[in-house]
């Protein structure tokens, strides 16, 4: 039994590490280092400069620069880079923040909305002889990126850009490295040229001089102390008619001659305006995938104390019990670890797809769009189950899971900001639903909120389902059954995707028709407003069921026939905990009889039940090393 | 309209200040003052230092003197200082906590456990001559304090009791003031004299000197860095056989005289044990009430920001929209908002019954034990609450909200450890539910588990609702109308009450049933496990019902019409969001349609749009007054 629970355990970490498992495990070796972990005792100053020391080890491990565009013009490993940077989430997530700032945010601004001329700043960025950041969010603009107020004049007697905040709320806030570190920042803002605006470009910067003093009409600020991440120097920025050269617009997808004359391939500004932000989807698949990889830190933490801490005794046996032996232990913890499980398939399937789209073997037009939209879900999906999960974690550990020296307070305080950062986990949550609502049709994004409400109100439900290809995947799945929804066996996977896609359908179609109802009578934003949290739950839907066909089809690739049986009954678990916290929905749309919701509540207990004895194996197989854990009490 | 919100939200605040508003109310202007906050920059032992100087300065408040029995023999103002000192936690928690230690329960195990011998620490430890911490949690037993493992062994030759750390997880362990600042320690300790066990007593224990020294035998340790809290030096502490004279027993119920003779006037050991426990019950009462301010000052944060932060533009008007004025974010607040109603009032309620008992107006024998009840599944409730709303303020925020100086992050990484302390969660829900399931027999107490689970599964629920009264409550209600719970007006207070008290019956009911049918095939603990999700549910389902009623006899004594409408609202939302929550439930066991089930969302949704222009006046009346908010967005 311990033999084949540690081999079980390396078929499941096998499956788990996915297509980069050579990444994971080069990674694995390297992150037992030291230098690499934060120190609670520094002060703010000392552990931002500690975190620039680590990536300056980062940088040595060679994982960077194979993520980036090769000066032959071959395509960079994107899922490697992004998969070897995610592991960092298991030491240090402050270092994870920064580095991704650094090599993702700023250098991937550079890469992909700069050209040819933009290269010699990658040079430097890379081995960071120019640390930069990324200054998007203003003080009154986060999620509404299109009415930044940040503006760049062109001045045709200089072959400059005046870059300037008009108002208070023009002002760059929370910018990762403004307060301490950056040399240079890649700015959104307004274009305007002839007396013209044109829409949010994207600007290098230079702020600070070699000595780290503000270069003139730059003015930085720290943000100071926040809930987490101290060795994150976030600042803001305020720019007083900085002048940059022409050259400094990054302009892939638009430029401004030297007479101030502009262009774009991209006719329609909306669409400009999409594909420039588009091209930073590796941003969101990167948080949501950290996110996850704290979650495994702390279940892994969690777990491991849970097996070794005794709380009263059996009178049955006189002997104290382990935490885990108790049901609502067992109850607290194991769903979290299924759910765990079924995202690490889910963001591997994610960084597949951003490497196809990234590196140019997929190159069907709707997949960038595609991407985006399960960027975005995964990125909701993953760090709010980090922000519940490691909460739990903190929780089921009592007070020595209140002690830093123990690392769950820490992840819960660093991972905090994840539902907030790279979009709001709402905003995004809404931009899910309404691509689903108008079937990811092509000429909504260009619409005015009026004519969205119209369009999606009008929309059939039926074209978003054939073109997921979710019924394939039912009917292929069905093929051993010949399963009815409502008396099927629970247990078949083809039921419980029906369920999921049921669910989504049947919101997405109502929300619609709520739409429509109510567009006739009231203006856009009412109908809106009114259907909103209807629209919200749509999302949440559509993200369970891609979940689940993630889950499926990485059970799919695992060959071990024991570790196959043991994914199957984790992947159950997550169905049944997911239908549970839906299943008054399932019963009052009549999804579900009210005996077969009671036997799913029976069903979670009975999986808790048999899976409780290989709650380590699980734990092993998620792929968290022990050297990394370092919890003090752990012994 | 702006003037009649004012003075409803003053009519409001009266409501919610409850009997001790003269308290609150010279509190709200004594916290207006820099000197009461904390500063995130100072490393442990300058914060530390800080919160010691901060009590100083309460110490000048006169709240806590008046707390305690005077010489004369009469009692303190218990709900009185209870009150006062709660107000602390909206200015810092640190200093709310090390308050607690030191007067609460330091102060509180010398005044309820000692006797007149005793009297001497009172004066020394009041004015903070004498500063002491409370070792009851072990680093192996917390939850479970019969079997911790410290003894004091008598020993007659010397008259002196010998205390000793005889395993490493006997160690004290999170001692708040073990680290640094206690001169003397009240530690729980298995009593042996005569070579026999008496059970768990408490002796006061010199453990530094002057000069803050560990003492002869005593060796401390620092817990160093936690989740939150960081003015709490909180410790470990290990005794090597460390010599104290006999007098240091704190002897209110049990003694031992020179001769080592035991002496008890409480015969039965374990009901000794509860009741020793039971005179501690001011913490739990405290923690709950520190926790719910702490949620009072983040919703103040929250809602505040909400009506002012605007993001995207209405199409209707082209103005960008209010954060209130989208339905997801009142679905977010408002009803925290009303819940945190709902628990002041069930504070207020509660410190009422404890004041009465603890100063004697209160003799019937059975108040102690319900008291400790309501304060145990308050404290649940409280915490429970705080934990989550404060992360969902911190949320509704965005990237404000991650910046401490906007206070958030702040509440919610020093509440964090509310849900442990003073009693886990998890343990005290069980403990509530077990006493419902036995109906508080006083026999229970003593029996081990097996007998405890033969005794609740042969009880009758009837009991249970009959001392409660809350048929009485229904009855009184219902002569409004004759609402019948399938057909009746779902804004019917009657009908509201029943619901939530047919829930928690019928959850006690089948829970006896289930141990019931268990017990008889498996062994206690088994039959205990098997229903311990159920058993959990029952008691919150009881803590829910019991918060109602609060908030029920909270409106009757609202006498402006306006203020009681608007509170009469708020009430609804309560309830309404309440069995939202347990709708599956609701509808699974037949106490609810489903088409009543779909008028409770949509009754939400309409609770919030009739909530959302007082939701300020709201806030108003939560009565945490603007200059302690202090989050540097709220201009």
């Amino acid at each position: 039994m311990a033999t084949s629970g540690v081999s079980i355990a390396e078929e499941l970490r096998t499956a788990l590490d996915g297509p980069w498992r050579a990444v994971r495990e080069r990674a694995r070796a390297l992150l037992d280092d030291d230098r690499l972990y934060g120190d609670p005792s520094l002060d703010l100053k000392a552990a931002r400069a500690r975190v620039l020391e680590q990536m300056r080890l980062v940088a040595t491990f060679d994982w960077v620069d194979s993520g980036f565009r090769h000066p032959d013009g071959t395509p960079g490993d994107a899922g490697a880079v992004v998969t070897a940077l995610e592991t960092l989430a298991y030491t240090d997530l402050s270092l994870w923040v920064k580095s991704g700032v650094q090599w993702g945010l700023f250098g991937g601004a550079v890469e992909n909305l700069g050209t040819e001329r933009h290269r010699k700043y990658l040079d430097e960025l890379i081995p960071l002889r120019l640390l930069g950041c990324f200054a998007m969010t203003e003080t009154g603009h986060g999620s509404d990126v299109a009415n930044l107020e940040t503006t760049a004049t062109y001045d045709p007697a200089t072959r400059e850009f005046l870059v300037h905040s008009p108002t208070p709320s023009a002002r760059k806030d929370y910018i990762g490295g403004a307060a301490e570190h950056a040399r240079m920042a890649a700015v959104f803002a307004q274009l305007i040229t002839g007396g013209e605006s044109k829409g949010v470009h994207c600007f290098l910067v230079p702020i600070r001089d070699e000595a780290g003093g503000d270069l003139p009409g730059v003015t930085t600020y720290d943000c100071g102390y926040k809930g987490g991440l101290p060795g994150v120097d976030n600042g803001r920025i305020m720019f007083d008619q900085v002048r940059i050269p022409r050259e400094n617009l990054l302009n892939r997808y638009a430029d401004v001659a030297e007479d101030g004359a502009y262009s774009s391939d991209i006719e329609n500004p909306s669409r400009r305006f999409f594909t420039t932000l588009g091209t930073l989807v590796r941003g969101r698949v990167s948080v949501g995938g950290a996110a996850a990889a704290s979650a495994r830190v702390a279940l892994s933490i969690a777990v491991r104390y849970a097996e070794q801490r005794r709380q009263f005794a059996d009178p049955d046996t006189g002997q104290e019990t382990v935490l885990l032996d108790y049901r609502s232990h067992q109850r607290r913890l194991l769903p979290l670890v299924a759910r765990s499980y079924a995202l690490a398939f889910a963001q591997n399937d994610l960084v597949r797809r951003m490497h196809l789209v990234q590196t140019g073997q997929d190159t069907d037009p709707r997949a960038q769009r595609a991407l985006e939209n399960r960027a975005a879900g995964l990125k909701v999906a993953q760090t709010r189950f980090a922000t519940a999960a490691i909460q739990e974690c903190r929780e089921a550990c009592g007070g020595a899971g209140y002690l830093t020296e123990n690392r769950l307070v820490t992840l819960k305080a660093d991972t905090d900001v994840f539902t907030t950062f790279e979009g709001d986990n709402v905003v995004l949550t809404q931009l899910v639903a309404k691509d689903l609502l108008t079937a990811y049709a092509d000429e909504v994004r260009d619409l005015d909120a009026l004519g969205w409400v119209r369009f999606a109100s009008t929309m059939a439900r039926d074209v978003v389902r054939e073109r997921s290809g979710v019924r394939q995947m039912i009917q292929r799945l069905r093929d051993r059954a010949d399963d009815t929804v409502d008396e099927g066996d629970l247990s078949r996977r083809s039921l419980q995707l029906q369920l999921l896609a049921d669910r989504e359908d049947y919101m997405v179609r109502t929300a619609a028709h709520r739409l429509r109802a109510r567009a006739k009578e009231t203006g856009p934003f009412e109908a809106f407003n009114n259907a909103q949290d209807h629209i919200l739950a749509a999302g949440s839907a559509h993200i369970d069921r891609l979940v689940l066909e993630a889950f499926i089809d990485g059970i799919a690739g695992i060959e071990d026939p024991d570790a196959r049986a043991l994914a199957d009954t984790v992947c159950d678990l997550f169905v049944y905990s997911t239908i549970e916290q839906n299943q008054a929905w399932y019963i009052m749309h009549r999804f579900m009889s009210v005996e077969r919701a009671k036997s799913v509540r029976r069903g979670v207990n009975e999986l808790v039940d048999r899976l409780r004895p290989q709650a380590l194996t699980l734990i092993e197989g998620l792929g968290v090393p022990e050297g990394v854990l370092r919890a003090a009490m752990l012994d």
